[in-house]
């Protein structure tokens, strides 16, 4: 089964879009009962992860940390000045890989999918692959 | 082949639990010979790594620089007071993806998967998706 | 389809080593069109990450950044002296996979596959799972 395409137009420098939903439908419609849902992310400033959707304090929160762990200027090299983007994005990650169980996917409670954009506004692509 | 739910008590406020072996035992009964083992983790302040399972002491290094590089308290806007929880489950990662070969999990000789709880003791799930 | 082993002889203590190339070669002698590349390195101080490969200076970066994050010495309990590089390899991750369509991975326009060296110079192994 192909891949399918997400597009994800991204509002501010930095910030978590919800794709939760969008991913859902992705897997409704491959009408695939047991697998894995892969979600890849082809940029090198934007990432993904998985956390709490509930609250949104808890977004704003793990991006201010990150600010701080990871400051926007430190001396570096790179050109462009979105060094920090890409150092948050390899502590995010690139991809995640969720079980599909009874043709859900088998998130938690209180877990949604972000894509964590750390260098926008862009027009961001996601893949997910389904198996 | 359904996901296999592992359930894992977990007994301190901040520890690794060791599940290498659980995983590699749900891995043999699969009778899966050649394949990807995907480890999922349905909760928001409890994450994946794999890491040195020989000297507990990395562990332990492990997790006393995670809570410098995150301190417990930092003016966080969450108001349920565990966002240290939330922001170290998001660097470590929810999910892990292990090849399968010959019958085995394809860890190295160091290796040991573990369960990072970060806002217990609590009951936790693992879901295991053998294919 | 059994995984392959890709060996790596890393040549500093801690460098990034550029193994896209590689990669990409598996997957297209693999033959498989549409599925998922997965990505493991079965060490413990040794990660993988996925970044820039257009500029060194975003690994200069990412890696001089880390190095602040995670100081080389401080009072670690693990005697063997490289708890730094176990601690970096849990935030950069052991795993990444990565969807195959047409034939090719489908890498983003400046995204490259770094092994990340943290305890080197060593033989390092890297196995490819392509399904």
């Amino acid at each position: 089964m192909p891949a399918t395409t997400l597009r994800v137009a991204t509002g501010k420098p930095i910030e978590f879009i919800n794709i939760t939903q969008r991913i859902k439908r992705i897997v409704q419609e491959s009408g695939i009962q047991e697998g894995i849902c892969t979600i890849y992310v082809p940029h090198t400033t934007c990432g993904i992860t998985i956390n709490e959707a509930a609250d949104p304090d808890v977004e704003r929160d793990i991006l201010k940390e990150l600010g701080k762990i990871v400051p926007l200027h430190d001396e570096y090299l790179h050109a462009e000045g979105n060094s920090a983007a890409h150092i948050k994005t390899s502590l995010m990650g690139s991809n995640s890989s969720i079980p599909i169980s009874d043709g859900r996917l088998l998130l938690g409670t209180w877990q949604g999918i972000f894509l964590c954009e750390f260098d926008g506004p862009r027009n961001r692509k996601v893949y997910v692959q389904i198996q």
